[in-house]
């Protein structure tokens, strides 16, 4: 079982879950969503946009510029297999009854 | 959404299913089924028991010693959150529909 580790850190797992929901989203509605400092959400931003998971695009709304996030097809595939991999963990654990396996 | 470091990093998630599944389980039998070094499983276990989530039997079998390891109760219930959070985070995918989202 191989967890990405781009995708598998806490904060990346969020971000890669709200922009596969979500499609674009601006910077200051991933910073409000996902209850993070300006500084982690772009540092891991520029990590995800390193490894070819995510496009970003600027540009000016009612003159104000802003940065929008988007997952490329790259990035939305690594987290539907990042996904498959959580859920045949899940999955395994109601596989066999045993004494000490809880549920 | 909060992710329990203890929990979340992937070898020690991958003990903690085991672990959860299959109850007291032998060093060597943990070392094949999760293909890792034994210092690697060594040092991950070491931690889970620093945090109270793993208790250690050692014991003589034919002779040999062999080490055992459990979730402890608190063990458990760290991990059974975790899983829950997971949960949360795949069911939320499937929310609303919107054009970007994949699928």
């Amino acid at each position: 079982m191989e967890f990405d580790k781009l995708v598998h850190q806490p904060t990346r797992l969020q971000i890669f879950a709200y922009l596969y929901r979500h499609g674009e989203t601006a910077f200051p509605e991933l910073v409000e969503a996902l209850d993070v400092t300006e500084g982690n959400l772009s540092s891991h931003l520029g990590r995800m946009e390193d490894a070819g998971a995510v496009t970003v695009e600027k540009q000016f709304v009612d003159r104000k510029p802003q940065t929008t996030y988007e997952l490329t097809d790259e990035g939305q595939s690594k987290f539907e297999e990042h996904i498959d991999t959580l859920e045949t963990l899940i999955d395994g654990l109601a596989g066999d009854t045993d004494e000490a396996g809880g549920q």
